[in-house]
């Protein structure tokens, strides 16, 4: 056996990975790839993952991007159930107490929403109980912003979003909020409804025993220059799977009570007061 | 604000992701599952990752599965320049120190190579330095053994596998061994070579600051009904990425001296006793 060849072992291969890693790599891709070869090695070596799990593991992240296209993105589901995203979401916010919470985007948005004028309902020619939206878009002291967009968008009634029942666009619009910084408009009951579980995602799902159901709720991506992005959902109060999300995204002051006015004969209504903060904002 | 609803925070999210593991899912899927999670939150956590270093993450998983088909396996590239690969590898055979070190399988190894005789040239019409080729199949104990069949392959003399080349078969061949164990032919020299590093595996090497190469060697499949598979590489000694090869795979007992006969005018010659386990060994 000639001389001076290292053989690895799964004690040393760690830091023969790292040692690669050039002086001149940027400190930030050093720091994130060092963790990262960390952990998954450290993972590897704590269920000591044999070559046909490793093998199945391969298929799934193979099949994973394969999954994805212009309407479907398996890998930020993949994300969103282990609640990688809500962990990043909460790493990025929770420094800003005084504004609204975020949540998951979600796969469902879709660009160039059709623009809407307030009182325009948002869900022409969809059958279901009305349900009336009148939320406000203020700055971090409470004061109203005008011009702000707002992208709204939720699924049917039957719990599926238009992407997935065709091309054309509904229940989706964007607005502009007015003087008093109102976005105000009538649409129909969106429902819970469960993430695509027909792919990869869907029998990791099973595997664990999990379902793939999420709340009522309606989204909303607000934007307005010199301040930052607010990405979140209302949820509808009641819901029996607000403690069940597949995705983790519930947060306690994002649930409201939409029925509340159905006592008076009025509709649903979700109000909502959104606090966005500067760009500036620490 | 509802009563009665968490706030996911980035402390208590984890346990929360983990709580939802069915009792009746099974104990290696919860094992499994439980330290991916674990580990994959520890990183995020560890060097706080960022909304749109996570959104870039999405994309490089996302890209990966797009680049794969029947040539090209990007999943397994990136395992393999992570040391996942070989980390699985150590740990499946740290315990069988009597039989032959194995290596990582490569994304080049072809269903249905050429059969071939003994005696037989493994590379027709490709021109370089001839190398011989003389290994003999054993057991544990180094008693010969007959009929195995070994898959045979390498580069060319450029650094290219032939279905990097085009469709045909080359510089590849099945063969059995003989009554004495012996599998040996005439071939051509390989050259140490780049993994594929035109797609998103490709990036990363570059970002950490990381070379592609990897040293020369030629690649063996062997399987014997009654014996388990042996995956390995025998590498060339004195190749200069021997200490640098991009996949982690080289170990000790797996390089040699080819050169040696060539003193004596004879042609470069591989050489090597394969011991392989039965199935039901230890
Ligand atoms: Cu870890
Ligand atoms: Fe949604
Ligand atoms: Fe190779």
């Amino acid at each position: 056996m000639p001389e001076g060849h290292i053989t690895y072992t799964s004690e040393n291969l760690t830091g023969a990975v790292l040692a690669r890693i050039a002086p001149d790599a940027s400190p930030r891709m050093r720091q994130v790839m060092t963790a990262l070869v960390n952990h998954v090695h450290d993972f590897v070596r704590e269920v000591e993952l044999t070559p046909e799990e490793w093998e199945e593991g391969v298929g799934f992240l193979t099949e994973l991007g394969r999954w994805c296209d212009d309407k479907r993105q398996e890998v930020i589901l993949l994300s969103d159930i282990l609640g990688v995203s809500m962990l990043v979401d909460a790493i990025a916010h929770r420094t800003h107490a005084s504004v609204s919470e975020t949540t998951v985007l979600g796969p469902f948005h879709r660009e160039n929403p059709p623009v809407m004028q307030n009182g325009q309902n948002m869900s022409p020619g969809v059958e279901g109980e009305r349900l009336d939206v009148a939320v406000r878009i203020l700055d971090e002291d409470g004061a109203p912003l005008e011009g702000a967009q707002v992208d709204v968008w939720h699924t049917s009634p039957d719990g599926f979003y238009d992407s997935q029942l065709g091309d054309a666009h509904n229940m989706r619009g964007r607005f502009l909020s007015g003087p008093d910084g109102l976005v105000a408009f009538p649409t129909v009951m969106p429902a819970s409804y469960p993430v695509p579980h027909d792919g990869p995602v869907g029998r990791l799902l099973s595997a664990m025993g999990r379902g793939p159901m999420r709340p009522t709720h309606v989204h909303f991506w607000i934007k307005k220059p010199g301040y930052r992005d607010l990405i979140t959902h209302i949820f509808r109060d009641g819901d029996p799977y607000l403690h069940d999300d597949a995705v983790f995204g519930v947060k306690a002051s994002l649930v409201t009570d939409w029925d509340a006015p159905k006592a008076e004969g009025k509709p649903a209504t979700l109000t909502y007061d959104f606090r966005i903060p500067r760009e500036d904002a620490a």
